[in-house]
């Protein structure tokens, strides 16, 4: 075998990234001198990614990447961040009381803690949001290292716009290319002539989004309606709800705060599964051409269906009245306000939650759990199938209906008045037909490894964990609900957990092509 | 609006397969006179179907079917029979403890009694196998209603092989129709030049493998190694076998019988669910073309794997010593006769049981929850999405996965070296989306429809609930397992699970297709 990939190039630009990211930790550094704890460990990680990075990148030999090497790129890209972000936890928690910190007691301890990190600095930088912290405090875990945490889940969201500007587009498949079929929908590629303009324009949405939450949320707490949202916790929480993360330093996630700051959240979340590019229409006046677009559409039908559903349950009494974040029957703001939230935490994988649903009844759960199947749009850093990919699946269901009975008719499928390419639409079900395969056997994995360890799993907690890693949803139900954490899961779950979540990220198929023959061969 | 479709004639032919349907209710009428029991009640449904078979006829006028009008057709043949067949039960049950008895107390008792016949009709005629009788028992039941029950199973086995003849292969989107896309694999159409002549061919293979069933179960009843395998027993299992229907007159289904039944059943099972066209080649000797279709192969094969792996898991204990038709752990041939058993019960969709896997630990209902979505083979009985299907899907993926990095590469899906019309891979695609999506919303709502009327449901129940149904394979996890029943479900569950019946046993795609306003328009 011949391998005609110029893999070299793909492994430095890796080292780049890494480098990089060696450079943001200045910031989780500034926390911990801030806070006076953890200096060494930044100091210490920052040295050791840099090395990394720079290492890889003597590999450069500053050929150009084509489509397999850019392929190649993201996949090592996404896998080399978790690898090298492992660094901080396994330094910042050895010695401690942490799950992820280097343990070297033993060499299944020693194990068991790099798959924790990998398995937290993975749900950070594919803004999954699941955890293995166990119990999450600032008591338990520096300032540093959970604003590290968070920070991870935000330079996903910027790793995540560049993919669907520069790689996507290439591939029939992906959701970020279907832009192009939508009616007065923008193109990305085609908002500007160059793509590094392109991806410049949704840095500044998802930064200026970012920045306003932050303001919002710290000016809610010096206004007085926000005690506990200081300074740290509006950051915190703005760095991890633009890419859809929902990673928060409180164990009660957002429940930790006063309803206006849940109310204020809410838009955000919306905002961040949202088409980015349709507010580069909103920059430019044309307010209509948004509401004109289908996805948009379909993401906030899909979004008020459901929210109406289940505030109307809730409010007859679905979920018993619990201690903290508990819906109160028949009071309609705290009902509504509980509804909309999970709602739209689910719907587009952020993964947050203002009450611990895992408690909620059974049936409430199967909703919940169904609702994670939707995802967020294309060209946001929300993950799952996707609104767009739902319209065209639905749209090519109707349209076989109608070629059963007239075979010889040509029926495009058409979307918002433009046609979908026939290799769209057979990329969005080749896409749609591997990820539900994937999620239905890593389900029956899950269950049966489960059961190897003695670990007791429920139905719903074995699907949850399946769908909230492949989906970069991050909480499922049961043990890992919300308040919950994916800790006693066996490390051979987690190392299929890890690689749900980088197929989930990179949309699956990019990631498979490499393990394709006809990859690597000329 | 216009309507182009002769629906006149479509329904005049469901008037004669109502007047056969009467004519073999001598079957019954006969057991009745056997057994001194229920007479007057065959008598009068013979009478009654008969006559509003009669009056349907009348509306013939001479014409030809289309291809619209077979499909209204079929879907009005499996209403039709449903509706027409809950006459015995209702006149049976009558003032009896029987569930689905006219029960003429109240507007609400009526309506239940009638959505409860027209399930058990329904879940008949459709091999389902799911049930609402509640307690089975020769004492609680007649002998003639609960034959009437299974002979409406082999019946509607006999529909499915004249749907698949005469019609699936007409449709693009159809598993029959991809028997012409195998390698050495039997056209069913082409085996001989005429239709009739074709289904006439698999009629027999149907027939002569219920009749040496009867003769062998009967036959192990007369050597002493099965006492309580009567000749009733005998003719009730060979009804429900072939069609993989799965009713049984034993309220334990199959665990009621010696570990020689079962042995001797298993491979009925299997061959149920095997393209009966292969028969034909088995006839001429053919044999090693039998082992070259790639679906056998796959059905085999699936077969295999997963007895393999339950073996191993109940052989170490998955399930509880239970006190009729458990697993012993640790002994070899229990634990294999188990999880072979039950592995091609529910992968085929017969639904049989020998052990009540309800009770088995949740991961094992995981794993048997993920068989049910395998389904048999095309030109088989069998429900489900069909093993052709997913040899399809994950060949197209796999396609996709090299046009990926190659898009102008144009390869076409093959199987076994015969190149797959493009319009069979949309067609399958769409199937499988629909029956998913379809699979999907349903368990959402049979979940929310319980918590409506107090009923409390896990999400296995739920879901197997939905899948079970559509998949017509009929018990499912928990109170709806295999010594369970449908009774408690609320009545619109019930309609909502016969449309899903009807659905799965038609394919899908030609039920739904009566919905678009194309069908009825010119
Ligand atoms: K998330
Ligand atoms: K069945």
């Amino acid at each position: 075998m011949q391998v005609s990939v110029n893999w070299r190039q793909s492994v430095a630009l890796v080292g780049t990234v890494l480098k990089y990211l060696a450079v943001t930790m200045a910031l989780p550094l500034s926390v911990a001198i801030i806070y006076g704890n953890d200096r060494l460990v930044f100091l210490v990680s920052i040295a050791m990614t840099a090395a990394l990075g720079l290492a890889l990148e003597r590999l450069e030999d500053d050929s150009d990447l084509g489509l397999e090497e850019a392929l190649l790129f993201v996949t090592l890209a996404w896998v080399g961040v978790s690898v090298g972000g492992t660094i901080p936890y396994l330094l910042a928690g050895m010695g401690t009381q942490s799950t992820v910190g280097l343990a070297l007691g033993s060499p299944s301890a020693l194990f068991n803690s790099f798959v924790n990190a990998l398995f937290e600095s993975t749900s950070g930088f594919t803004t999954t949001g699941a955890t293995v912290l166990g119990e999450i405090s600032l008591e338990r875990h520096s300032h540093a290292l959970l604003m590290y945490r968070q920070l991870t889940q935000w330079l996903g969201g910027m790793g995540i716009i560049v993919l669907m500007v520069a790689i996507l587009p290439e591939l029939a498949v992906n959701g970020a290319q279907l832009i192009s079929a939508e009616a007065p929908g923008p193109e990305l590629q085609k908002l500007t002539p160059k793509i590094a303009e392109t991806a410049r324009i949704l840095w500044l949405v998802y930064t200026g989004f970012t920045v306003l939450l932050i303001c919002l949320l710290y000016g809610l707490h010096l206004r007085g309606w926000a005690p506990n949202m200081n300074l740290y916790n509006a950051i915190a929480h703005g760095f991890t709800t633009l890419p859809t993360g929902g990673f928060s330093p409180q164990a009660k996630s957002i429940a930790a705060f006063s309803p206006a700051v849940q109310w204020l959240v809410i838009p955000f979340i919306i905002v961040a599964g949202t088409n980015f590019a349709l507010f580069y229409f909103v920059l430019h006046g044309q307010y209509l051409d948004v509401f004109r677009n289908r996805e948009f559409q379909g993401y906030i039908g899909a979004i008020g269906g459901v929210t109406v559903l289940l505030w109307g349950l809730l409010f007859t009494g679905a979920a018993p009245p619990l201690e903290l974040g508990g819906v109160t029957r028949g009071i309609a703001e705290n009902s509504l306000r509980q509804a909309l939230f999970q709602t739209v935490t689910l719907l587009n994988s952020t993964g947050y939650a203002t009450s611990d649903f895992a408690q909620w009844s059974e049936w409430a759960q199967v909703l919940l759990l169904g609702v994670m199947f939707i995802g967020g749009s294309a060209g946001s850093t929300g993950g799952g199938i996707k609104i767009i990919r739902w319209l065209v699946l639905l749209k090519a269901a109707r349209r076989q209906l109608s070629t059963t009975v007239y075979p010889d008719v040509v029926e495009p499928v058409k979307l918002g008045g433009r046609t979908v390419d026939e290799d769209v639409v057979r990329g969005v079900f080749s896409f749609t037909f591997l990820y539900l395969f994937i999620f239905g056997v890593s389900t029956v994995v899950i269950a049966l490894d489960a059961s190897r360890v003695g670990l007791s799993l429920t139905t719903i907690e074995a699907l949850s964990a399946s769908i909230a890693t492949i989906g970069n949803i991050g909480p499922g139900f049961g043990l890992l609900g919300p308040f919950g954490s994916y800790l006693s899961f066996p490390a051979t779950s987690k190392l299929l957990m890890i690689v749900l979540m980088w197929l989930g990220r990179l949309e699956v198929i990019p990631m498979l092509v490499l393990f394709t023959r006809s990859f690597w061969e000329w």
